[in-house]
């Protein structure tokens, strides 16, 4: 076997994806949540409890899960950035919460002006009040290949982060190509820095973007390292805030085709997530940078002479 | 070792980009083609020797290939449909031949109104031309990951294929994923197939279509096999002929930038192609599917705050 069977896809798009659109009304985001909800998504990153002055597109986190329907099996995951965020995303009863800690100190400053140190020690925070009402916490290390702003990020210095996390208590790992960096020998040179930390492939989870056409690329090296974990955002929601016109996040969809036709296994209705995937374009209305919208599956027919 | 040192990017987006892009001006096509012969691109595709009245983006093939500024260690390419298209080419001097057969019967009729088997003898007569010059033909297999009207399409017949064409004096092969069908699972599939066939990986040229996304994840799967032989278009030209917005050709610059992020080597400067996918943008007058134009290298640096 060159791949895993079987692999989780998660969809980041109604958070990471919708953070960075234009504001979305709640009843759009319950609903689109709603919609991948029924598509055999298993982790659905819902929400963000950050304030709302700061993240405007994340405002009404609380309204957002008391409306959602929730479905048995699918775990609601809220971004909590704080202990503060925490107690809110507890309190409207998110199934995970998650935290990100940047590996570039002057990322991290710039996104929440503090240092990573001060990061990781919040971060024993979040876990304790998670972790008191039996809520896992997942924290994700951005700029895991590559930083905007300093550049190439050390792979040991990203696994050495992740060592500190783990020893706050985070129950569960994931690294983020916050502006896609990541090319498939980055991919391979952190799997390896993190297996010299005793970290396996099997516990961590990955989050492309394809703002330099190699999300799918690097999930293929990811796979091959047996690698399980992926995130992605529905449609490609999300675009990049650096580059107008260029793409964000890996597109769900399309990591779905493309795994199904590898034989990897998803569980996840892919015309149904096609389905989701134009509900998002209309919901942010614009044109989304899904291959799939465009182009449809490999297994579409034309008619000759058409 | 995981990838080679060094590949060969040839370049398609005079011929078989702007193919498929509204027809522009003979100085226009002159001028992309001298740009992209100052970057370090060995193989350029200069021209198609078929009736322009058939495809009117291509007409003027003579006058293109007496126009270029031809630079020692550079072949400039062109596609003829038939023997009387390769008397053309090579009056043109053109330095090397392709032609083109389709995997799928049905393909091959919708392209060039015949049968597979006629197409292969046709092959015969141009290669007997070309040989007589002195000049080497490339045999391409389009469909060779699926056809549009067919679906899947047998990797043992496209083996069989590449195998008839050989027999008949074709100096290269080259496998084109004419609609964006292959995923790194089909480019193992072939592969095999072809080594099965006594044709290794390293005798074969790979031409992919990134219309869903998965153009580089299968120049991966490719490189892990030993293939050093990739075709992509400057800036993207060509779009894709049944899917309005979606992408056509493998995006040069982003296939160059991240071989070079992986250390396999190309001989090509990244700048001086980035220019010319600028070029090319300007030329045909809309935004192109480029990674590189909208978001520029991984090296690239931001202010923290801007």
């Amino acid at each position: 076997m060159r791949w895993p069977d079987q692999v989780e896809v998660r969809e980041v798009g109604p958070r990471d994806g919708l953070q960075n659109e234009e504001p979305v009304p709640v009843a759009a985001r319950v609903r689109l949540i709603d919609a991948l909800s029924a598509t055999g998504l298993r982790r659905i990153e819902a929400a963000s409890f950050v304030r709302p002055d700061a993240i405007p597109a994340m405002a009404g986190a609380e309204e957002v899960m008391a409306r959602i329907a929730r479905r048995p099996g699918v775990a609601y995951r809220a971004l909590v950035p704080n202990a503060r965020g925490a107690e809110r995303a507890l309190a409207a009863r998110a199934d995970e919460l998650e935290l990100v800690v940047s590996a570039s100190e002057t990322h991290n400053r710039a996104n929440v002006r503090r240092g990573v140190a001060d990061s990781v020690i919040a971060a024993r925070d979040v876990v304790t009040l998670a972790h008191g009402e039996g809520v896992p916490v997942e924290a994700i290390v951005s700029t895991a290949f590559g930083c905007p702003y300093e550049g190439d990020v050390a792979p040991e210095r990203v696994a050495q982060l992740a060592g500190l996390l783990l020893d706050a208590g985070a129950d569960a790992l994931s690294f983020g190509d916050t502006t896609g960096m990541a090319t498939p020998r980055r991919v391979h040179d952190l799997l390896d820095a993190l297996e010299r930390a005793g970290i396996a492939p099997g516990r961590v989870a990955l989050h492309f973007h394809d703002t330099r056409g190699t999300a799918l690329a690097n999930v293929v090296a990811a796979l091959e390292r047996g690698v399980t974990r992926f995130d992605a955002s529905v449609g490609g929601l999300g675009g990049c805030p650096y580059a107008p016109g260029a793409s964000g996040n890996a597109v769900t969809e399309d990591l779905v085709h493309m795994l199904h036709d590898m034989g990897v296994g998803t569980g996840i209705d892919l015309e149904a997530l096609i389905g989701c995937a134009r509900l998002a374009g209309e919901i942010v209305g614009r044109d989304l940078p899904s291959a799939m919208l465009h182009a449809g599956p490999r297994t579409r027919r034309h008619e000759a002479g058409a």
